[in-house]
């Protein structure tokens, strides 16, 4: 029979223990900081109804970038490639039993259906955080501010980024004001989205709007208290950046990007904003709201490239072998493995009967601190960083739990 | 515009905080006791080719119950129905590296395409536990105590359950040394699985293998030995099952299975077993394993049904409003909620200015334990159950800690 290949799908990532390690950190770091601002976690499934995306996701991302299929119940089902939709959805469906202000996070995987490349793969995790139901600006800056605080919870220096701000409404109407008409507002929103990658930008502007467009704009009133809130806060790496726009149609009001400022990788890492009629896809009273996506991938990069990543630690403390084996050994052996374990270490056991060599590499291949082997009645625990030995009896589980923190 | 449904797609769950905090308790509770024993956390994407399930799940699980479409780069591609093919992926693809014994445990959500109905729904979570490398029957042992100690981890009793021990070979070689041929075993084998579901079973069987079969087996020395190891441990409520079978076709010894003995409910739960042969669909030199797999819907249902599932708690300890509105109230109400959250508590705000009852029923909503209310220069902290009451200064962040403790 031929061998099956072992690679996995393409553009997604397999987690061995020492990439599921640093996973685990980068979740835990969000869900502190955010559980500090009273964010309660909420999740949902990958499997959302292709009407879903369709109204108000941005037309390149649901008909180019999805993974859509029709079920066997004739239903166009969608993997959900961004949070947003679906926890507008969740709020509409309870919006009368929530209670206001919510805030909301969740840490759910997405996925786009585009070539993988740096920073982008078909599947990624995206820490999601939203405040519902609150218009005032005191919501836009919390969410910013969060933002912030989980680039410094992570090691980041302030001159590792930079938070760029802008308001959806300030460059509709500057575009408004300059005679764009309305069916031309979207698109022309769209291509200073990526101004920077458009080689004759002012060239495409002309074509598609008719005339020559100035992108000269001031911060509105709005944006400055923001500003404002956010040097109140300590926050000296944010500005005002007119040609910010953000992909998603639904945004409303303030948008925000934090971008990398390191000059061989300067790029946007993740964003928000505020988008108050999400909601009324579902129902007449829309519930407005706030929120950010940040990605695991670009973050990751981010904490490689500044050495912000922490060292692999195993959750096993002590891998302990069994030398002599007898039915008398083994059950004594197995009784000290579970005293540990009471006495609150992990343990992980052999008595397989190999050589001390081989099992002092099986304790390196997987980070294990300790290793410990069991002979007639004593046990010879070793550090294996610093070669320290412990010898001692089967009842001392006590002064083994000592040696080893 | 019409209105879009709110309802999720057909039988997936939404997880509102209070449905997310039963689960982040389950994945806590398997997370400990498969960490005590030394256990290390993987992942991978819910995304696999096809072909990984053709060969060995079984043929109603791969035709009949998968997710599985067609990609736009022609790839056919499966949404995981479990996981143990892609660990054996993940370990065949690693196996030089990785240091035997291999313990690994990972949380995957999975996908069956089948009607919805209680207990089984189209995603569930599941625990998958593994030991790789280890063909001694310590292995065994190993994973059914593991299933037990999670058992009594959730408070069960050792009377709400028993677990059920068999042999794949064993139920095989009694087939065959009653005459039955290499190519009816497996369908034998999943008819015995079928039994207690077919009526005229007897009649079936006839029908498949052409002539009578009985199926009075005793167990094998293996079996004696993981009964008496059980033992050892201190599990009295396990015991050899002879017509015990398990669906998926790779298991090639040991099979097991936790039942719920409620009278009303009784039913497998879940289970596991050996699978010696798996990572040979992938390389020559195949690496041994046996594990097993439980799900968050059946355990939940246990749980409910037997009282033990934890009251909702929130991450948040304090709900803090500002009253009085302006400009230098703002900036001492945010420094106030910031060094709170210095001093170790979770903290979410609000500055409406809505009615204190209108806050109070927030604050009772997302199960906050405390309410305070800033006005002038004091703020008036709430126990939300007991309506005991602190009034103090905002530079007295200690005082507030304590009294919510």
């Amino acid at each position: 029979m031929s061998k099956l290949d072992t690679a996995s799908y393409k553009g997604v990532r397999d987690f061995y223990p020492e990439d599921q390690f640093i996973q685990n950190y980068i979740f835990k770091v969000w869900r502190k900081v955010l559980e500090r601002y009273g964010y309660e976690e909420y999740g949902a499934s990958i499997l959302e109804p292709a009407d879903l995306y369709k109204a108000k996701s941005g037309d390149e991302i649901v008909n180019e970038q999805t993974y859509t299929f029709i079920d066997r119940g004739d239903r166009e089902v969608t993997l959900r490639p961004e949070m947003t939709p679906t926890v507008a959805r969740m709020v509409a469906a309870k919006r009368r039993e929530l209670g206001f202000p919510l805030r909301w996070y969740s840490i759910p995987n997405l996925f786009r259906y585009e070539a993988p490349q740096r920073g982008r793969l078909r599947e990624h995790w995206q820490l999601n955080a939203d405040i519902f139901g609150v218009k005032g600006v005191e919501a836009d800056i919390e969410i910013i501010v969060i933002a912030y605080e989980i680039m410094k919870a992570f090691g980041a220096k302030d001159e590792d980024f930079e938070i760029q701000i802008n308001d959806r409404s300030l460059i509709e109407n500057h575009l408004r004001n300059q005679g764009v008409s309305e069916e031309n507002i979207n698109a022309a929103r769209q291509l200073i989205d990526k101004k920077k990658k458009i080689p004759n930008f002012e060239e495409e502007m002309k074509k598609l709007v008719g005339k020559d467009i100035d992108l000269v704009m001031f911060p509105t009133e709005r944006i400055n208290q923001i500003l404002t809130g956010l040097e109140f806060s300590g926050i000296k790496n944010a500005r005002f950046e007119s040609t910010l726009v953000r992909g998603f149609d639904y945004y409303s009001g303030m948008v925000f990007e934090v971008f990398d400022t390191d000059e061989t990788n300067s790029r946007s890492m993740f964003g928000g904003g505020r988008y108050d009629n999400l909601t009324s896809m579902f129902s007449e009273d829309a519930v407005p709201g706030v929120g950010f996506g940040s990605g695991d991938v670009v973050l990751k990069d981010f904490l490689e490239t500044h050495n912000l990543l922490p060292e692999k630690r195993s959750r096993t403390d002590l891998f302990l072998c069994l030398k002599d084996i007898d039915v008398e050994s083994v059950v004594a052996f197995h009784k000290l493995a579970a005293s540990l374990r009471d006495a609150g270490l992990n343990v992980a056991t052999d008595q397989s009967g190999k050589e001390k060599g081989d099992l002092y590499k099986v304790a390196e291949k997987h980070n294990t601190p300790f290793i410990g082997f069991v002979e007639s009645d004593k046990v010879v625990v070793k550090n294996m960083a610093t070669r320290e030995e412990l010898e001692t009896n089967f009842d001392e589980a006590e002064t083994i739990k000592n040696f080893t923190k």
